[in-house]
């Protein structure tokens, strides 16, 4: 069965962050492949998997990159499929503001799906509910994943009362 | 035939930029539902529309909203769809830096898909793209509408080597 | 006797911020209570606590939350007590500046008392002075506090005049 | 009867802007006095205001100031009352930036309930909101107050609905 | 004889900020090619043109982009030779701070050499100062537009010291 | 008698702002000379200034530049006379801040006096107040005017406070 | 003897950064007094402090605080003399920011000299420059530190080009 | 043979940044000096070594400086050969902002060809393009090196690939 999300990154060590977006995936039930491409230091490499991407089955792509990042942007104009980007506050990056910047303002007609700065793991889940629009066993996962969100605080906040606030902080 | 693409906006004053998103999904064949909904000041009305898109056939919500723009963030936080953010630059704004942060830097769990400040040509052409994977006459549609910025930008291309950039700037 | 001051974060890793103000309204005899409440992962628990809060004898709600945070202005939809709303410089924040703008730029209707990034202290004297408008006792303690504020000062101006800020700086 | 929220502002300039918190106190039915007080030109009038402020009835302060505006960080420094802080976008303020740091971020002991640049009307009903915790007259304004802001956007939005976004833009 | 100098820009809105490039290097007597091309809608474009620059004996590129501005630094990773970016204040920019950053912060291995916001002048000042290092008919232009400039200010000094600034402010 | 003062600008289009800090010093009786002078355009004739100042009976210079504001930083590294710096938010500034921070952020050992983004009223009050500190007659000029500053903002809030806001704002 | 340089600052634990402009003062044999005094906690002490400068022989006065730092500006508007602000990146500030903005932005009127973040060395060097405009031992101390700084860059200059920097690299 | 670039930086605490740029000069076989100047301690030893530059056989000026970073524009003033400036985030620069503005942002006839912030081995690529673009075996080695950055992105993604990101992060 193909693969329905590519997760791709300008470089190996984006890869600590980045693979957040695959394990989400993996939590929501959704298969992907993971690969780094490098829109400055591998363009064509980076056109043949742009440009491929639909008629390999892929619904979704997340790329990621850090300072002037414009490896999603460049996907982007490659392939109708949705790009999610992912802003990395890189070594290079000036505390976020880069990469936000580069990947977030596209110009009208080439948009990219901008998540928070180091967000990959909200890429996975906003890829998934890109899926999970169509296919509803995925829809079931992002519902389960949602109660388990809730039930999470609710559990937290019970401590909280019951404990008072100086307990919790001491655990 | 239900709608496939909701489109919401905190403010009546938000509709000049938002209708760049209908207008986008219209040229692409998307079809869609639009209306206002406030965060600060219909809340409940917001909690119904975000719970019920999914079951009225809905499989993408765009919202816009400025200044502390909360709508998208509440609305990803009630639906599984996906939710593709419009920071608007209203009059309240700070040159549109609160509406972009309080958008894009949703915490892990809740992701909104951001697009540029104003960018509601590109959240339409973004719902489009997500429909499209699954829609091969939206994808046929899509590819046609990069054709035509492709050859746009040939034909600009064309005149200034033609006429030279100063007989293009007298134009 | 019922609770004046309603404190609320959106995670329990914003407690060891965010108990500063209970410690504060401690100090100034303001009783609280003080609990987990997640704008995006329990929306519902906010709207029940934002709703009930007045009746429950609340004067007074402290809410925190970083990022893109919205439990603040939310809470300060849902009811007609005044709310503090306390940026968080969380793990996931831009130096603390998405925290500030998504709290501090309310749209007109719908306002948050914002303090100081991190100023959970603050936002506790804050709901004290609310209260001590009202009641002599708290605004005796807060003029008690504003004196030992003073004091400190002034000890510390004697210490360096006399000792020297060489002999100060090694102590 | 005496007053019961202080307006006060830096400069005669600043008063197209502060008017607003005077009318929304007067919609929600709060008494209120308005007048001019410099931080930096007249700091001795400020600290006679900010002293006398609880002996004359005043429950809350309301300081609006541009640029580095000391006003409402030093008034709150001289009354234990609430004070709300409006930060102005004056024609010597870059952008605001300057207004709103200079009252949000202050030193811990002594708040300001910073709101919105230029959010003089959210300082008014804030400072009612304050007054009608404690006054169930003003708490009722206040609910109206809230719903009709509702009952605006309802209306807003079945306009919309019903006309269509094109002819909505035409009106 | 073959064009030194290659202009490019992303948008035919861009030619009345970047048709002072071209007028610099017509007065320091470097000649040069103007088109258009766009990174995101015209991918192909863009690499046969940075590829093919070299052989077509071009020795300097300038590329003006705005917004999430790839033109510049995509060039730079498709060719040796030296490029310069302008990062241009478009409609869609956000003061010009996304521009600047998406052309500045390029990674290690492909810079791109940055001028001011909107300084296509500057740009090409600067190609002809890299022309001219090799070529000294080109030098001495320089250093004659260097005198100018300082004849410029040096009579206008003596204006205002001669007239007074009451009557150089009336003139 | 010679000039205690020295203005100088990068160019003639800052006169309209800096003719604020030579009309500051003829109301404070500071005497002054005027001029042009470019870091960039006109270094050697930016040393010749700066160096020869003290020798001519100048105490203190107030220069203004905007953008990559060199000027100031320069001349205050060949002299070692107080050098005020004025940042000016020129055609070419992004809103200031490369004007303020070229100005202020001088490395250790050669400071600059900076004042507020296209402050060159305060530029020629605090010459006159370094004048001040040595010269009686200045010293006495300098409360006159903080005086007239005062009894202005009494002025302005006698009569907000008998006419009322309305008829205020009215005028 | 007098003092001629008063160096105040907001608190205690600014003292580590303020140190320095004492430290320069001695270095350039100017005396000075050095104490606390906090604008919001102390500020009857303050205006005492800034009222009685003049006639206390003080010449300048060196203010340090930090977040929404108000006490430079305060001063300034006390007193007839000049007042350097210098802005401390303080625990509380954002990156130093808030604590520049407060300072520098000071209204028409009441001008306070502000130096860079942390800069207290440079605003004892101003301090010097000011006294030394009108000392010509002072002047003549400001001379040789001038020279010493050329000849510690001259000496480094020599070691580097001599040594080649991978050995002074490795000092 | 005389050196073709020359790297000068502004103090010797920015060696260990700006040998990035000698570093990759060797490697692209392009001869170098480098040594220390700066703008504010050493004014006329940057003059001298600016307007001899040229006639010793440099080709472009490398300089490197950090907070108001003046030296890179003033020797772009002081020569007509290019200038690349490397804003360096030094001890004192405001997360770097400072040194990119008082760099980049150079008036109209100055220009500098700025790199990222703490870019100086971008620096030197950029330097060897220019100087590749008039020598072929420079560029041969030009195209060497980005053929080297190519196969390393290639090499990691086969890697991950083959071991999957889990195995790669453990490495």
């Amino acid at each position: 069965m193909s693969k329905q999300v590519g997760i791709i990154m300008g470089s190996k060590s984006d890869l600590p962050i980045m693979s957040e977006a695959a394990k989400a995936l993996e939590e929501l039930g959704v298969n992907y492949e993971l690969t780094i491409v490098s829109a400055h230091r591998t363009p064509r490499r980076m056109i043949d998997y742009a440009e491929s991407a639909r008629q390999r089955g892929i619904k979704v792509i997340i790329a990621g990159a850090g300072g002037a990042a414009h490896l999603p942007g460049m996907v982007a104009s490659l392939t109708s499929l949705p790009v999610i980007g992912v802003p990395i506050k890189s070594s290079n990056s000036i505390d976020g503001w880069d990469s936000i910047l580069s990947i977030l303002q596209m110009p009208a007609g080439i948009p990219v799906a901008t998540v928070a700065l180091n967000g990959a793991k909200n890429a996975g889940i906003l890829a998934a509910s890109m899926v999970g629009a169509y296919d509803a066993k995925v829809a079931e996962n992002m519902d389960n994943f949602k109660k388990e969100l809730r039930e999470k605080v609710e559990e937290n906040a019970r401590d909280v009362e019951l404990k008072g606030w100086r307990d919790t902080l001491d655990d």
